[in-house]
């Protein structure tokens, strides 16, 4: 499955749902910083070493789960803007290697 | 490009500048979250309507290099805890046409 | 109950539970943007004029929680960081009355 | 200076700028959680010990005016919202300690 093919599923997810109505940009931005912070939320007490270790731990389930919550957002508010989400990082890439050179 | 491409892009580019250190998933899950507040910040004063036309604003490089951050983040915090990103989604869109039957 | 008492309270509440060890600056702040984000998940999918209406709404004692949240946790990094929170927001609103002058 | 105080002041600040447009509980919430992020920014690449000194470090006056932020955007939108802020906390640290019995 690639980024297009989700893209269509949350689309046709959406429209099946009604939910096209709820999904402007604005509100898209927020749901995917809060999905980022249910992921922090995870991490927030433990000390560096313990978030090493978290897919070992009884949380793992809960990680996939944030994790993929961020990206489902992150792929439907790049399809609504209609931005190209590997386009963008690769000239990201590109633009943080000449910001930050190779030691 | 594909995710796997962008990871080793993303793993070489953070060898290159002795990062890693940095990259523990406390600390990326911290910068994937405030990343995503950067793309909320874009849109915090404008209206619905506004928030829809932004691609055709002054905006839009700021807004695709926000985004670009995000993805930057998620895959990089995706492949320190090897968690296939694809894969979670997957499972996860079935979790919510569960969760949320169709109208 | 002013600030100082509230830092009091909230100290001895640490104490008492042994949370010390875990209230460093850095996850003190994930933690007040963890709540942050919680109150932002009750507008997400709202419009502006239903926002309006919260607290008129089966949502008014979480919103009214999740504030609380916020601040405690701003209180307690501020105690945590001996900053006189008063002191510095007097501070904040000159400089913004110099950023952003009157019309 | 009381909250009482502050909210008055950042009420006439808002009016003699013509900001009441944008100040919707909706978009203050954003704009809570995004200054809590740019404290969390301050933070993400350091080790909890580098955390603990940040306050001897070039960073302090920038902590300082993030909390502040953080802080202006709280109680205006409590304001906005008519919320005691220092009655709901209160009320949290009680039902705080019924969930977190003393050890």
């Amino acid at each position: 499955m690639n980024i297009k093919n989700i893209q269509k599923q949350l689309s046709d997810f959406a429209d099946e749902r009604d939910w096209d109505q709820f999904h402007n940009p604005k509100n898209l931005a927020m749901a995917l910083s809060v999905e980022a912070s249910e992921l922090v939320e995870i991490f927030q007490w433990l000390t560096p070493e313990q978030a090493e270790e978290i897919m070992g731990s009884s949380e793992s389930e809960h990680v996939k789960e944030e994790l993929a919550d961020v990206m489902i957002y992150l792929i439907r508010l790049a399809d609504k803007l209609n931005i190209g989400l590997e386009d963008v990082v690769a000239d990201k890439i590109v633009k943080n290697g000449e910001k930050h050179p190779k030691l």
